[in-house]
């Protein structure tokens, strides 16, 4: 394979992976919805660090666990903002707007 | 469902996550490899855009472009580094010892 057959393959991976980072951006809202009406807090280190400890469990190489850290470390922080916004007590006025959509 | 079932689907998402950044980085370390024996350089910005380009046309939410953009310029990042190990031309003593392991 060339670095053209290669490239190829990684937008076929690139594909997969939104995909997937979709998904899990989906799940991470539904928390933040079911957070919104508990006193449980957005910044969860506990539960950060229990992912952290999971993927280093199934990493299987090449990506150090290191690097693989270093990639997770900006996804909680995206999935941590995404949550935020759903996590927000929603005014009477927007919940209206939301029925009104649907 | 309640936080703990989305977790556990959050948990199962990232092992399939972690499989593919792992197929990802052995791809990209191909293509550090075949750069070895060129003047391609590591860092190509035209390439790069394309990835980013190639994310958000694929990208059918609820994560916000600039929020995988986000995530994007941390992949590229951790790829650009496995990638410039591969692309340094390996001394004749380590080529030997590579050699032995096979």
């Amino acid at each position: 394979m060339d670095i053209a057959d290669w490239r190829k393959k990684i937008d076929e991976l690139d594909c997969r992976l939104v995909e997937l980072l979709n998904e899990r951006a989906s799940a991470a809202k539904e928390i933040g919805k079911l957070k919104r009406n508990t006193n449980l807090p957005i910044y969860e280190p506990l539960r950060e660090n229990t992912i952290f400890e999971n993927v280093r469990k199934v990493n299987r190489g090449p990506l150090p666990d290191k690097e693989l850290q270093h990639v997770y470390e900006r996804i909680i922080d995206v999935m941590r903002n995404i949550q935020k916004i759903e996590a927000v007590p929603k005014k009477e006025s927007e919940v209206e707007v939301d029925k009104q959509k649907s």
